[in-house]
């Protein structure tokens, strides 16, 4: 395998993947696709946080149960979420007899945590890694904006985030890999941070366009391929104003991906009935759509080549309030129904 | 290399390290050793999380330097800090033409971010990679505590946060890996979350103390070895209460580390002068006290195995006002002057 190329090619396999969501991404477009769901969006806890631990928890519970692993079998778990601390995942995966390696990447986390795990599984240093995020709406309001009963008003551009969580587990492809009905993670791509000095914390989406632009170029430039190679690429979360600036950026570099580009936070409400603005964001938003929508379509042979790019907006409430830009990055997983054949 | 067991074999190989630290830590028992202070703990910036940021740049700059680096030299940066959404790292390394991971491990992060660079540099899968870290003390306390103007008064107990970013450069052990004046990482075994009900904000040494005996059992049971096997068992950052602690429990398993253990909080600050209560923390104490005194330490031969272990209290003071009790992670590294022989 190469050395010193960005790009490392993998052969790696998504062994099982389950979400777990509140009401409203119930009650969206995707709602019978997620494996549960509170209407409460509570969970039986009696604050936010631990209502975001407990998904966690149920959602890597949801992935061992589908593939008959006990949490000894899963030799680390990559993880990660938005809250200050990353307490969502540390409290919702302490029960879990297996290690820990705690991620911080804002949005892009989901697909963080997927590249490492594939990335341990692949070289064999790890044989089964679990890869788990989530976010709660109503944790990321109160302390990324204001508490709910603030009743704020949240511009057009604005996202909802995603109160939800996702987790995968992957192993290395095996020998019977040629069988259908499979989705294998056969390449990644490390972002790098972008900073285009966006200041509006109610525009994400335009502060994260640029890094996932930034990362799809590179990405075409060193593979040598172009859009029409997949059938879908697929960002996690620019919503509907990120989204149309990553096609402009795109094509003011003569790539066209708006024929085959959907967004996480598009798929997951209706914008017209849910009242959501731009869309959905968040760590839980492309974790849920990836375990429970994408990755079937991929085992079940409607798609077979997906790009995944998981986007974050790495600044804080603090960094904010002090007037810095919004730095982005972008992650990529190139997904697979085909094993790598090289 | 063996697959399916905890402890990973690694050929990685410790480039170059180096720090950058504030005035408190440049007055103390290691003072001379680091690269660099300012006096003020400012570093040319306005606010303290700039401070901080900019020592992530100036350490990870000095480490690129020592080698004679550029960033694009660097395939992927692992790091991570203490601050809500890690924002020291994103701001400090963004200007590095570099891939970025990033991490929260509290104050284990600079072990866990060691423990990833070296292994994927090991198996080749990166040629060269950064591990950067950082706390800043004016930060951490309006942060985790109450801002410095408040005076709040400090149990015995507590910990002083490292000003200070450490910084290091891992690439794969090459073939002239029997010169002398090197330093290998030769081992890794990531830790396990580990929640003995402790709930005391202002004693984290306690919390963290069950989760480096985790650890440590699981090494010197999987591995066959003793402590008598190493010059150094190092904790980072336990502090003297629990450091106490943490032989404690270890002769409670018939294992006495007494002998060979030390701390990078208990070494940082002079107990006696400094008025630091239970010794140093943070992020940036044990990066800045590998970086600048125990890797030049086995570099020069004085000692040649060391077991380092990166401890960290996964809470926050969200999770401490709800009152949860703080999970413990403890991630191991051992580093040697010898490279691996098998």
């Amino acid at each position: 395998m190469s050395i010193g190329k960005q790009i490392i090619k993998l052969n790696s396999e998504i062994l099982s993947s389950a979400s777990i969501v509140g009401n409203k991404e119930h009650t969206g477009p995707l709602g019978e696709c997620f494996d549960a769901f509170d209407e409460k969006d509570r969970f039986g806890q009696d604050t936010w946080e631990r209502s975001e631990s407990q998904m966690q928890k149920l959602a890597f519970g949801a992935a061992l149960e589908k593939n008959g692993f006990k949490d000894t079998d899963i030799d680390v778990i990559f993880a990660g979420d938005l809250l200050n601390q990353c307490i969502a995942a540390t409290y919702g995966l302490s029960d879990f007899d297996t290690s820990f390696v705690g991620l911080y990447g804002a949005c892009s986390t989901a697909a963080e945590s997927m590249m490492l795990a594939s990335i341990m599984t692949s070289y064999g240093i790890y044989k089964h890694c679990g890869a788990v995020t989530s976010s709660h709406f109503c944790a990321a309001e109160v302390q990324f904006r204001t508490p709910l009963e603030y009743g704020g008003q949240r511009p057009q551009s604005s996202q909802w985030t995603v109160t939800g969580s996702g987790a995968f587990i992957i192993g290395k492809a095996d020998d019977n890999a040629c069988d259908s009905g499979r989705a294998f993670v056969v390449e990644s791509l490390a972002g790098k941070i972008v900073d285009m000095g966006v200041k509006d914390g109610n525009n994400m989406g335009c502060a994260m366009a640029p890094s996932a632009a930034s990362t799809l170029t590179r990405y075409f430039a060193e593979s040598k391929k172009d859009p029409s190679c997949f059938d879908m690429i697929i960002t996690g979360d620019l919503g509907f104003e990120g989204s149309e600036m990553l096609c402009d950026l795109m094509r003011s570099q003569q790539i066209d991906i708006s024929g085959n580009h959907n967004d996480c936070g598009m798929m997951i409400y209706d914008r017209k009935k849910q009242d959501v603005h731009s869309g959905g964001s968040g760590c839980g938003c492309s974790a849920v759509v990836m375990a429970s929508y994408i990755i079937p379509k991929i085992r079940s042979g409607e798609i077979n080549d997906v790009l995944f790019l998981g986007t974050g907006a790495l600044m804080s409430p603090s960094s904010i309030k002090q007037g810095q830009a919004i730095p982005g990055i972008a992650h990529l997983l190139h997904i697979s129904s085909k094993p790598r054949c090289e």
